[in-house]
C-alpha cells in the first residue's frame, strides 16, 4: 500500500516520455493535411508564421509562393477544384484579411480550401499590447473568418488543438467549404499532453428516408415521358461524375449542365444537351428542359446566373432536386438523406427504368478558317477557341463576357472548365490557372479574361514563370467594364488601355502577341500552342460594344432590377 | 371643432408634398459626404452599386477608378491621411470583401475612411435566393465589417437610414476609424418619410477632471528638469499640430516623434530631436528620452514597432500619457477628458512653465556626391534621398526596409511622411501615393517600396497615368522578402526578379530607369525630378543582404519571439 505522499508524487510526475512521443501541433497539422490529399500549399510568409513555414518547407508538402495573398487564395481555390482540396498559409491579419474575398468565393461555390494563418504567441498577448498587424482584438481575424468559413479554430491550447484540427478539417471535406485555422507562434511546437486519437464523426443517411426517396424518384421517372437532367458543380465536388453518367446512361436520360457546372460531364457525350440557363441559353436546350415532365436537378445551385437571371421556368412539381443540402421530389422534402447515398442509389443498375435512347442534335464544332484581314469579333474568337480545344486544355474563365461567351464552348472532359459563375469575382482566372497547373502539371490552362479583370491579378503570371508553366492567356480587351456598360454607362466603366502583350517585358519571360484581325489570332494562337516553355499572352482588341448575345440578354435582365 | 372622421382623414392623408421634398437616401449620403469634406471617392463599380455610382458621378464629388478594390482602399486611406477623411465605394461582397485588409489597416492606424457598398435590393431578398456575389447570408458582408470598423449600418429602411448615416459618419470623425455603410439597390431612391433633422451628439470633457488633469500635468512639468515630448499620429489625425508646437515652444520642450508619427512636426524645427524607437533608434534620442524626468507622450501608439520591439524603457511614473483613448499622469488615470481639450489646455499660454531653451544638435544633411561607378547601397541611397527632400515632396514608405531605413530621413513639413508603421501591410505605398495626389495635386510623392511589396500593388500606377500624376517610385530591389531573411531564411523568401523599370512598357506611359551604381542613381533621380508629366520608376539593384542597421536590430528582436 502506498502512502499518500507517494501517490501525490506519482500524480505530479510529468509523463515525459509519453508526452515527448506525441506530435507537435505543427507536425500533426502537416500530417493531417497530407492525409486529406494536400500536396501543395500556397501563400506568402510573414514573421508570425515563419517557423511553421520552415516546417512546411521541410515536409513533403510543396510551398508555392505567390505575388499577393489574394492571388494565393484564388490559386488554392483553383487547385482545390482540380485536386479535391487545397490550402493556403499566410501571416496574421495583413495576410489573412487579404484572403477574405477569394475565400468568400470558395465558400459560395463550395471549393474546399483550408486557410492557415500564423498569429502572435499566447505569451505575447498577456498585457494586451499593440503588436504589429493587430486590428482590434487578437481574435478579430478569427471573428472575420467565422463569417466566411464552415468551421474555424484558434489553436491556442494544446489540450484541445488536436481535436480542433480534426473537427475543422473534417468539416472542410464534408461540406466542401473553406475552413480556417489560426496558429499562435508559440504553439507551433506545443505537444499534445495525452495520446491523441483522431476522432471522425461518420454521418449516415436515414436508411428509411433514403429508401422512400429513391422509390419515389423511380416512380416519378417511370411515369415520365421525357425526363432530363440538370447537372451542376456539386456532382464534381463530391466526386460523383461516375454515378451521374451511370444513372444517365442506364436510364437514357439527356444531360444538361449549368454554367457553373459546365464540363461536369464531357460535352461531347452523346447524351449531352448543352448549357441550361433559362432564357439566356440556347433556345433548344431551354425548350427541352422546360418541356420535360421530369427534371432531375443533381447538385444544382439555384443561383441567378445558373437560372438565366431567374428566367428559368422549372415547375417544382416536375422536379427531382438533389443536393448536399436538400432533397426534394415534387413537393415532398426528404431530410437526412446524403447526396452521395442518393446518387449511388439512382446509379445502381437495379434502379434502372428502361427507355429508348433520346434524340439529341449537338451543335457541330465547325472548322475555323481565318479571313486574314477581317477585324476579330467576340463571336469569331470563341468559334476559333472551340476549334482548338482538346483533352489537354483546361479553360479557365474570368468574370465578364469571358464567362458568358464561354457558355457555348465544347469542353471535352471532366473539370475542364473552371469559372466563378456564381460568386463572379473578377480576377479569379489567372491565379486559379496557376493553381490548376500546380495540381496537375499535364493540364494546360487556356485563360479567358477581360481587360478589367486582368488588371486585378495579372501579375500572378510571375508565379507561372517561376514554375515554368505555360498557360495561354487571352485578354478580351474591350477597353473597360463591358458587362456594366450594358446596365448603366458612365465614365467609371472606362479603364486605361494597357499594352497587355508587353507584360512579358516586365516579368522577364513569356511571349506576347497583339491581335487585331482573324489572321493575327490564327498565327498568335498557333505560336502560343507551340510554345511549351512559358506563358503566352494575346492582347485581343475587341470593340468596346462587341459582346456576346448571352451577355446582352443577361445585362438586360439585370438592368430591370436597378 | 373637427369631427372624428375629419381627424382620421387628416391623419391618413399621406403628406405627399412634404415627402417629395425629402431627400433620397443617396442624395442625403452624397450631401453628408461633402459636409464632412469628402471631395473624391475611390472604387470600382459593379451592378449592385451602379445607380449610386451614376449619382456620385453627377454630384460635385469626383469618382476615381482604381485597378482593384484593395488598391481603392489603400488610396482612400492615403487620401484620408492628407485630407482628413476619405471614402471608397464598391459593389457587394466581391468588392467589399476585397477591402478587408486595407480597411483593417486604416482601423489599426486611425485613418478615417468611409466604406460604401452596394447590396441586393430588399425586394430581391424575399425568397432568400442565391444572387451572384452572395456568400452565406445577405448580411455576411456587414457582419465582417462590424469587426473591422468603428460603426456600421445597412440602410435597409428609409425610416432609420438617415439617422444611421448621421450616426455612422459622426463615429468616423470622432474616432478617426473606418466606418461601413451598405446600401441595398432598391433603397437608393427611397425618401425619408418625415422631415429629417440631422442629430449630432456633442461629446464634452468633464470640466473638473480636465482641470485636475491639467493642473497635475503642470505640477509635473514644473518639477521636471529635462522634460521631453514623444509625439505621434493622433496629433495629426485630430488636427492638433498647432497646439503641439505652441505647447513645445512656450515651454521650451524638445520633441521626438515615433516612426508611425514621423513628420507630425517638421523635422527641421529647432526643438526636434529625432525619431524615438527604443533601442532601435539613434542612441542620442534614446538617451535623451529615457533619461528624462518627464516624458510627455501625446497621441502616441504604444506599439511594438514604435517602441523598438518593446525595447523602450519608459517609466510610467515619469510619463504624462495623453491620447484619444486614455489620459494617464504618473499612475493617475483621468477619465472623461477629451484629447483635444487636454491639448488645447496645455497649449494655452497660461499653462506655460518658463524654462531655458534646450540644447539640441540635429544631424546635418550632408551634401551628396556620387562616386559614379560605386555600387549603390541602402545607406548611400537614403543619404541621397535625404539630400533631395524639399517642401513639395511627400515620402510614402511601404513596409520593409523601405520603412525602417526611412526613420532617419529629414522631413520638412507636416504629414510629409506616410507609412503603415504599425499595421505594416505590404503593398500600401503605391496606391496610397495615388490617394495623396488626389487629395493634394501639388504634393509630389516619393515612393519607397521593396520588390516584394511592389509586386502586390504596383499596377495602381495605372491610375497615376490616368490622372497624369508624377510620383517617383524607388523599388528597393533586394530580390525577396529581406525583412524575413533576417528572422528565418528559406526559399519562401525568394521572389522572381522582374524588370521593374519596364512597367512603363506595359502601362504605355511613365519613365523607367535601372540603377546599379551611385552614378546611375544620381542621373536617374535628376531625370525623374525633372519629369513633371508622368511617373518615374527606378529599379534600384541592392544586394539581398544589404539592409539598414535599424532593420538588423528589429529582426534580431523579432527573432527572439519565435
Amino acid at each position: 500500500m502506498r502512502t499518500e505522499a507517494q501517490m501525490a508524487t506519482r500524480q505530479s510526475t510529468p509523463r515525459r516520455q509519453d508526452s515527448a512521443l506525441q506530435p507537435t501541433i505543427a507536425e500533426y497539422l502537416i500530417k493531417r493535411l497530407q492525409d486529406y490529399g494536400v500536396r501543395d500549399v500556397f501563400g506568402i510568409p510573414g514573421d508570425f508564421v515563419l517557423q511553421f513555414y520552415g516546417m512546411l518547407q521541410d515536409s513533403p508538402i510543396r510551398v508555392v509562393g505567390t505575388t499577393s495573398e489574394a492571388c494565393a487564395g484564388y490559386a488554392a481555390d483553383g487547385y482545390a477544384r482540380i485536386n479535391g482540396i487545397g490550402a493556403v498559409c499566410v501571416t496574421y491579419c495583413v495576410g489573412g484579411l487579404s484572403l477574405c474575398n477569394p475565400i468568400a468565393g470558395a465558400y459560395a461555390e463550395k471549393s474546399p480550401v483550408i486557410v492557415i494563418s500564423g498569429a502572435p504567441g499566447m505569451n505575447e498577448r498577456r498585457s494586451d499590447p499593440l503588436l504589429h498587424h493587430r486590428v482590434r482584438d487578437f481574435h478579430t481575424q478569427r471573428d472575420v473568418f467565422e463569417k466566411l468559413t464552415v468551421a474555424s479554430a484558434s489553436l491556442e491550447d494544446e489540450l484541445t488543438a488536436f481535436r480542433e484540427i480534426d473537427r475543422v478539417l473534417a468539416a472542410c471535406v464534408r461540406f466542401k467549404r473553406p475552413v480556417f485555422l489560426e496558429l499562435p507562434r508559440d504553439k507551433v511546437l506545443a505537444r499534445c499532453p495525452h495520446p491523441h486519437v483522431p476522432v471522425s464523426e461518420v454521418v449516415q443517411s436515414d436508411a428509411d428516408a433514403l429508401q422512400a426517396a429513391v422509390a419515389e424518384a423511380r416512380e416519378k421517372l417511370k411515369a415520365a415521358r421525357n425526363p432530363v437532367i440538370i447537372a451542376d458543380i456539386e456532382v464534381h465536388r463530391f466526386g460523383l461524375q461516375r454515378e451521374l453518367l451511370a444513372f444517365a446512361e442506364q436510364n437514357n436520360i439527356p444531360i444538361s449542365a449549368t454554367l457553373l457546372g459546365k464540363s461536369v460531364v464531357s460535352e461531347r457525350h452523346p447524351l449531352y444537351l448543352g448549357i441550361y440557363e433559362g432564357a439566356m441559353g440556347r433556345a433548344e436546350v431551354q425548350k427541352r428542359v422546360e418541356k420535360s415532365d421530369c427534371i432531375i436537378l443533381l447538385g444544382t445551385f439555384m443561383s441567378d446566373i445558373n437560372l438565366g437571371g431567374f428566367t428559368a421556368q422549372l415547375d417544382p412539381a416536375k422536379c427531382v432536386y438533389a443536393t448536399s443540402e436538400k432533397l426534394r421530389i415534387g413537393h415532398h422534402h426528404f431530410h437526412d438523406v446524403l447526396f452521395t447515398d442518393f446518387m449511388k442509389a439512382i446509379a445502381d443498375p437495379k434502379f434502372t427504368v428502361r427507355r429508348a435512347a433520346p434524340k439529341i442534335s449537338q451543335p457541330k464544332v465547325a472548322a475555323w478558317k481565318a479571313a486574314d484581314s477581317r477585324k476579330i469579333t467576340i463571336a469569331r474568337l470563341f468559334e476559333k477557341i472551340n476549334s482548338v480545344l482538346d483533352q489537354q486544355v483546361v479553360v479557365v474563365s474570368d468574370t465578364g463576357d469571358s464567362l458568358f461567351a464561354a457558355a457555348d464552348l465544347s469542353i471535352t472532359q471532366h473539370t475542364e472548365f473552371l469559372s466563378t459563375a456564381y460568386y463572379t469575382s473578377m480576377g479569379f482566372a489567372i491565379p486559379a490557372a496557376v493553381g490548376v497547373q500546380i495540381a496537375n502539371r499535364s493540364l494546360r490552362p487556356l485563360v479567358l479574361v477581360g481587360d478589367g479583370a486582368f488588371q486585378m491579378t495579372c501579375l500572378e503570371l510571375s508565379t507561372a514563370v517561376r514554375q515554368k508553366f505555360n498557360p495561354i492567356v487571352l485578354v478580351l480587351n474591350n477597353k473597360g467594364y463591358s458587362t456594366e456598360r450594358f446596365i448603366q454607362e458612365g465614365p467609371f466603366n472606362d479603364i486605361l488601355n494597357w499594352n497587355y502583350h508587353r507584360l512579358p517585358d516586365l516579368l522577364g519571360a513569356g511571349w506576347g502577341f497583339e491581335v487585331h484581325t482573324e489572321g493575327d489570332l490564327d498565327k498568335a494562337l498557333s505560336a502560343a500552342f507551340a510554345n511549351q516553355d512559358c506563358f503566352s499572352i494575346l492582347n485581343v482588341h475587341l470593340d468596346s460594344l462587341d459582346v456576346s448575345p448571352a451577355l446582352k440578354r443577361l445585362a438586360a435582365r439585370l438592368a430591370t432590377r436597378l
